[in-house]
């Protein structure tokens, strides 16, 4: 895949205004690695057809809460929700990680699932 | 829900022959987490009706790729295709990992994945 | 055990300020994750008569400096107080964590104490 | 504290069999690391007094089943054993563990702490 | 970076006899991972020129020893060797890993280091 | 080596800005740590001369993306720096990073970079 793919695909799970900021900050020191995830993660894997984007949003939610990045979880439960995933099915991934993840993750995982759908009321 | 729900979503999952095992090899050390986990994983979590069996699946795999529980992980590439996952779509999973979870965790889980279906043909 | 013996030792360990809060802010989206670590985290787990509440906060504090989950370590710490740990043993704990979880989680951890502590003070 | 107390130590913790062989397989690969752990965990960490060997052995186990360090888990299931916590003990460690790190890490805790036990009837 | 670069720097740092297994053993599932990699990690990250590959070892020693995957460990060892660092640095990579990483993790790493230097001397 | 030794190499590779204000802050918490992590992480390890200390920094670096202590990592870019590497180099060790800890803890990674560097710059 191109990296005009992958930047069409990021732009539309992601959002215009995300995207806008992060190539628009893009220094000397993250231009290598921004063109290397619009490719790679971008053009190459959520490009792929085998999927629905609503799955590739449930697995990317649980890789984040697993590994504890809860500043990227904010993000991509912005994008779960842009790839039609509903607050329910939100927190039912959420609860699924509790029991796998642990307590703690699942905590902060709705702590900041909450902040993002209140943001979203607003 | 009940431990009997539990139990049967247990079995209808992770299939017959592994829970009777489980089953068989209860001891005073893991009676008490046997019966919490058929109670909550499976009466509480995986019976629940907002996500489908192969999105529980999902991220069921995810988690525990990203988490690096890999002996866990080929008993539930079993059961994601009991849940009705195409070796496509665990492949699709997996690549979806590399990206969030890194590499080394990929190689290790499409090792494992690839171990499990070649079983399963023979 | 019960929901009602899960909240009353909730509140015991964390505290009815810290409890309360949780409880008004409870959500569509959190309230099903609220009641299941109620009945399951704190009426299943904290409950039992095997360890007493001491040991438990050993165990938790130590989870969370491994995993690096330290805002709820903050919370913990200030349950191992109530549940009878001096501050001279929260030291302890975290320097044998030191060694087991390395030590950029222990820097973390002694961090988070020491500003508990000091709050406690004034 | 001296490298003879850590070694001291060390040897009750872990038992003369378990060290007697480290100590022989020692190589010029290992031979500063091993004599690193022998004055710094063992020598600096296990021989403090503010907190007895039972509370450590809780500590440890906790510490390597969140960071799923299996292997090294049996042999700490054996040196909790000896440093008096008694089977249902460990059980109750364990409990706690699954529901802060999570069910996949407790699975296989158990699986684990099943056969030291299992070994030690023998 | 081409596909033909990747594979050359992976037959350069893993060695002929592990890539040839790699490619020899491609299913379906792994066809598009395998593809991927080679392009990905090694076309367009080993293949930079920014560091000298020993350094590029130490970085993925210390990657692979922190998140715990032991055995690519051992083939990351192996291609350290094949990558000009003598085993006295990966004696000191993997201290370094020990008080960072934690001293299980470094058990760990020095076992399986021991075991690819004495099957070298073979 | 002695612990006047750790606190010489400490200073030149942390600062003293930053050790004065590590060392003005030691409380009755944290005084056993702070001693501990001076004659252990500084006297032992960061003293040693098998690696040169851009290449401990690279190690160091690679620990902390990898464990997802990014408060720290922030402290050791600029360490790193002070050790000699190069902004490009720096940029090199996170892009090894990306693939082997996975993307969002690259992510993570070098936007505290960013901000040192932006920082060092005023």
């Amino acid at each position: 895949m191109s990296r005009d793919d992958g930047m069409r695909v990021r732009r539309e799970v992601l959002g215009d205004e995300h995207v806008d900021r992060a190539v628009e900050r893009t220094s000397e020191l993250t231009r290598d690695y921004q063109d290397l995830i619009t490719r790679y993660v971008w053009g190459e894997i959520w490009t792929r057809p085998g999927l629905d984007r609503k799955m590739r949003s449930a697995i990317t939610l649980t890789a984040l809460v697993a590994l504890g990045h809860f500043d990227e979880l904010a993000m991509h439960v912005r994008a779960a929700r842009r790839n039609g995933m509903t607050d329910d099915e939100i927190k039912e991934v959420l609860l699924q990680c509790a029991v796998y993840c642990g307590v703690p993750a699942a905590n902060h995982a709705f702590a900041v699932a909450q902040r993002v759908l209140e943001d979203a009321q607003e």
